[in-house]
């Protein structure tokens, strides 16, 4: 499986120490046809994963130096409660998000990867935040603004899925793969903030 | 105010009936930041209107009919319990998503509209669903569902962007526009199944 670097701090996929996910697998094929995620899905997010390898490091970039920084509201949660910056934390977190735009182009969709989505929004929420990397930081990110930043994540993405030799038809069934899929994980993502509840 | 119908049942935008939402003008604009919404978005979702008035009904039978309608799992929430057709249920929430597309490119996004958001999202949890048509379907409709779907009317749209003199860019760009707003909107109705905890 590619990886962005051997060892990144706190990228646990794939081992014990992910628990299992509570969404069933049964839930996650429901989900991918509400959002139409089919075969052709998969097929593109393996050639965005090829265009977009190499390119991680200034897709998260674009997205953490030059839009969140600029956002006070999004900001604080990778600072300290004083607002101070975590170097060692962002850092780190940025690897993380570095290799999930692998993950979400070259892994299956499988116990594996439910499991580990679970994992990574649990780290969004009260339950895991801050934990991984021993800091203090906010308590939680809101998931309105974990779903709310997606758009801007769709949006950005576009000109790296371009960046290469491939046709305006093929960025265009890139990109759509792409925004399904992310579709795809703010549903599995929403699970821990709804709890059981009309999830 | 454009309008699909003089009377849509059910349709209380704007008026005594619906109760002020429990989000703050202030969170919809950090919102709006999050999902990076601004001025040139509302201008390209004004344009977006202009195209889309006169076709809401293809789209909204193209999404229902079309797509819902073949998935099982969406559409019994417009079903009986017993999985039979409710017709009058259907016409008239299926003016109200026609009237929903337009308001999303024509209203301003202000108090009223907030409120409506709210409304429209407590419509699709146990609080409110069925009650404004009097029927009996499903108790409420997933988030992960309401969220996942985004990801078909996102793309499905397009091509209806599409069907007018408009250059590519503009289409493009009314395409950006209508997509933050769907990420602004899927944050707010986050709102009542999360509850107060890390909405």
């Amino acid at each position: 499986m590619r990886k962005i670097k051997e060892h990144i701090h706190g990228y646990t996929y794939g081992t014990a120490e992910v628990p299992m996910s509570p969404v069933t697998l049964a839930e996650l094929k429901s989900l991918k046809e509400t959002v139409g995620f089919t075969r052709e899905s998969e097929h593109y997010l393996q050639l965005a994963g090829h265009v977009l390898e190499g390119q991680t490091r200034q897709i998260v970039r674009r997205w953490r130096s030059e839009i969140i920084a600029s956002i006070p509201n999004l900001a604080r949660h990778s600072r300290s409660l004083e607002g101070n910056p975590l170097p060692d934390y962002l850092a780190s977190s940025s690897l993380r998000f570095e290799q999930w735009i692998l993950d979400t182009c070259f892994r299956p969709y499988d116990q594996n990867w439910l499991n580990y989505q679970h994992e990574i929004a649990l780290r969004h929420t009260a339950v895991k935040k801050n934990q991984t990397d021993k800091v203090q930081s906010t308590p939680y990110v809101p998931l309105r603004d974990v779903v709310g930043f997606i758009a801007v994540m769709n949006e950005t993405i576009k000109p790296f899925l371009a960046a290469k030799a491939n046709s305006q038809e093929e960025v265009e069934r890139m990109h759509q793969a792409w925004c399904k899929s992310m579709q795809l994980q703010m549903g599995l993502w929403a699970k821990p903030y709804t709890g059981l509840n009309e999830w």
